[in-house]
C-alpha cells in the first residue's frame, strides 16, 4: 500500500471504531467506508470481524474501477457493492458509513422518510432524509448489494434530490446509509441520523400531525453552516 | 466435575455475566444454562445468587434424563425445568439464555409477537419471534416450571415452526428464552431480540400498519448468515 | 446515637446514594429512611444536600413519636412527616424510598396506577400499584407532607390493599413512594416500580388494551418470592 | 481582562463542559453565557468548538451595550445576539444557557408547550413551559439570531409570563432556552426542562388527556423552594 493509502486505512478504521463509541453499532453490524479518488481505489471494513479487534490492517483496499479487493487477505464488507454504487453515483462523496441504528432502522422498517421538522435537522440536511422503495425479487436474488446502491441512487434520481444537499437515505426494511468529506464526517452523519429520528419518534408522540417548519428557516440553517456564505465555527 | 463440565461451566458463567454487561438483566432475574448432550447434562445459574458473587462454582450441574441436580451445594435456578423441557424437545439447541429484559418482556405482556419487520431481524430469525398461549391454572399450579416449556414446545409445534429458524420465543406475560449454540450464543440472541423489540416499538409509533417486508428479502437475509450459502463473515 | 442508631445511619446513607447509582434521582431529588422501632426513632436523609457531598452524619435522626428531629445539626428532609404517616400506619414498614424517577413519575401525573401485567411485577408486589387521589387545596396548604402521607395511606384503606402485598404507591402528580423490609429492600423496590413503568409504556404502544394475566399467575409468582411457600433463591 | 471576568469566563466554561456532562450537547451544539452587569459585559462560548479543547480562553466577551465581542481572538457562538436580548428584556437573568436536547427539542419541533403535570416542574418553573410563534421570513432573513431573542420576549410578554417564575421557553422548531442566576443554574434549568420533556412523553403515551394538577399544588411547590417562604434546603 502507498503512504497515502495506508493513512486512508487508518482514518476509515478510527471510523469504523467511531461508530461502536457513538452506539451506532448491534454486534458486527455496521461498516465505513473511505474512498481515494486519485489513486482508484476505496477501503472498506472486513466482514464480520468484531470491533474489538478491529486494526488498520482490517481496511480492505478495493478498486474503484473494478469494485473487487485488491488483496486477499480478508473478505470485505458483505455490503461493499452498496458502497461502490454510491462512490459511482455521487462523485463529491467521500466517505459512507451504514449502520442499523436503532431509530433510524426503525424508520427505514417503516418506510417512513425521517422528515425536516427543525433546525438541527436542516443545520445537516437540506430538506427529509428519504426511504428507498422497497426492492424486487430479482434485484435481491441477484447482485443484491449492488441493486441496493443502485436503488439509493435511483431514490436521489426519481425525488430530484442532490446527494450534497442530503448526504443520507434510509433503504427500505434495512438501514440508514450516510457519506461525507472524509469518514469522521460520514460517521458524524450517521449520529446525526440517529438523534433526527430520535427526536421525530417523540414529536410524533406529541403531536403527530405537527406543521414543518418553512423553507426560509431550512435554507437558512443549511447555509449558515455549508457553502460560501456559511458563518458558523471559528473559520 | 470432568475437564469437559468445567469447561461448560466456565462459559455459562461468562455468559450469564455477560447477560448483566449487556443490560439484559434486572436484579438477578434471568439465566443462562448450556448443554453437554454426549455427558448427559447441562449446567444453569443457581438461583437467585447475586451477580457480583457469581463463579462457575454457581453454575450446577443437571441431568438431562432426569431433570434433577447433580450436586447439592447450590439450588439450580427455579426456571430449570424450562431449560430441561427446551433440550429435550430441541435436539440442536445448545443453551438457552432467559431475561426479563425491558422491551422484549413488555412485548410479552402485550401477547404480541416480534414481527418480523427489516434485516436486522432476518440476519438472526427467519420470521417472527412468536409468542405463547396464556397457561392454564392447572399449568400455574404444578409443576409451572416444566409446563412453561412444554407450553414454548407447543407454540413451536402449532404454527409449524423449526427451532432452528427461530431461535427465541416470548412467553404471554412474561418474558422472553432464546437459544443458540452455545452459551455466547444464546446470550448474543436475547440481547438482538430486545433490540429488535426496541426497533419495533418505534416503529410502531412511527407507522403502524407498516407491511412486512417481501419473504424473499427475509430468506436472502437469514441465508446470508446461515446455512450451507452463507458468505457473512471470514470463513 | 447509640450503636445501632449509627449502623442505621450508615446503612441509610448507603440507600440513599444507591438511589443514585440506580439511576432514579434528579437533581437534588429523593430521599431514603429507615426505621429502629425499639429505639423509636427513624433517621432520614437531610433536605437539599448535594448528592456527593452526603455522609452519614447528613441522616437525620427523627422521634417516631412525635416526628420531631431529635438533633439540630441538619434540617431533615421536607418530607419528613410523609415517611412519618407510613411508619404509623403500616407497623411492618422497615424503611421508605422516594424518588422523581422517570416513569414511575409520568405515570404520577398521569394519575394512572402501574397495572400488574407480568411475572416481573407479580415477582415484587401482588397487583397494581395504585396511585393516590389529587389532595385538596386544605391539604396542600397546612401540613402539605404530612397530608401527603395520610392520603397514601387513606388509598390502601380505600382500595383494601395490604401494604404487605403492594409495598409502593404513586401519589397523584408528584411521585413514586416504595417501602420494604430495610433501607436497601426500599431502594429495590423503587428500582422495580420504575422499572415496571418503563414496561408498561412500551406495552401501551404495542397492544393498549392488553388483557391483564390470570390472579393464578401472579399469585404464583408472588408467593414463589414471598411468605412460608417461597421456593426463589438459596434458603 | 478584569479578575472579576476571568472568574466569570472559569464558571461560563464550567457550565458549558457540564452541559456535555449531563448529556444535553449533540455535536457541537449548545451554548452557555453569564453576564456580569456591573462590568457591563457577558461571556459565551466561542462558536463551533469542539467540547474537549474547550478552555476559559474560548469564553467570549461581549459588550452588554452594544452586543460585539471586546476580543478578537475568537469568533463567539453564532447565536450570541439570542443572548443578548435576553440579557436585555430580563433584568434579574445572570446566565443563559441554549441546547438541542433530544425531548426539549422534539417538543419545540411540535409546537407544544411542556405542561406543567406535577410537582416535579412546579418545583422549577410556575407554569408550562411556553413555544414560542414561528418566525417570519423576514425575521428569518435579516438578523435572524436577535430576532430569535426578540420572539421569545414577544412571548412572555404576550401571554404575560413572567421571565422570574418560568425561567426557560422553547423556541418553535429550533429549541430550548433556559436561564437563571448564574451559568451553573442556568444548566440545570436547561437539564430539568429535558427531564420534564421526556416525562411529558411518557405521560401522553399512558393518558393523552391526562388533566394538570390543581393551581395551588403548583403554588405550593414552587413557593416552597423560591422566594421568600421557601423552607426546602439547609437554609
Amino acid at each position: 500500500m502507498s503512504l497515502v493509502a495506508q493513512a486512508l486505512r487508518e482514518a476509515v478504521c478510527r471510523a469504523n471504531l467511531d461508530l461502536v463509541a457513538r452506539g451506532l453499532v448491534m454486534e458486527t453490524f455496521g461498516n465505513v467506508s473511505g474512498v481515494d479518488r486519485d489513486a482508484g481505489l476505496f477501503v472498506i471494513k472486513a466482514s464480520g470481524v468484531p470491533y474489538d479487534e478491529l486494526t488498520a490492517e482490517h481496511m480492505v483496499p478495493v478498486s474503484l474501477a473494478t469494485g473487487l479487493p485488491l488483496e486477499s487477505r480478508f473478505r470485505p464488507s458483505s455490503d461493499t457493492p452498496t458502497h461502490h454504487e454510491l462512490y459511482r453515483a455521487f462523485p463529491r462523496c467521500g466517505a459512507v458509513a451504514h449502520t442499523h441504528s436503532e431509530f433510524a432502522t426503525a424508520f427505514a422498517q417503516a418506510r417512513t422518510p425521517i422528515a425536516c421538522m427543525g433546525t438541527t435537522h436542516a443545520d445537516y440536511f437540506r430538506g427529509d432524509v428519504p426511504v428507498t422503495r422497497p426492492m424486487t425479487r430479482e434485484e435481491v436474488d441477484t447482485d443484491y448489494e449492488r441493486h441496493t446502491g443502485l436503488v439509493i441512487v435511483e431514490t436521489f434520481t426519481t425525488h430530484q434530490l442532490s446527494a450534497e444537499d442530503v448526504t443520507a437515505v434510509l433503504v427500505a426494511n434495512h438501514g440508514p446509509f450516510a457519506w461525507g468529506h472524509d469518514a469522521a464526517d460520514a460517521v458524524e452523519r450517521a449520529a446525526v441520523v440517529e438523534y433526527l429520528a430520535r427526536m421525530e419518534c417523540t414529536q410524533r408522540i406529541v403531536a403527530p400531525g405537527a406543521p414543518k417548519p418553512a423553507d426560509y428557516l431550512i435554507n437558512k440553517h443549511f447555509s449558515r453552516k455549508h457553502g460560501k456564505d456559511a458563518y458558523y465555527g471559528q473559520k
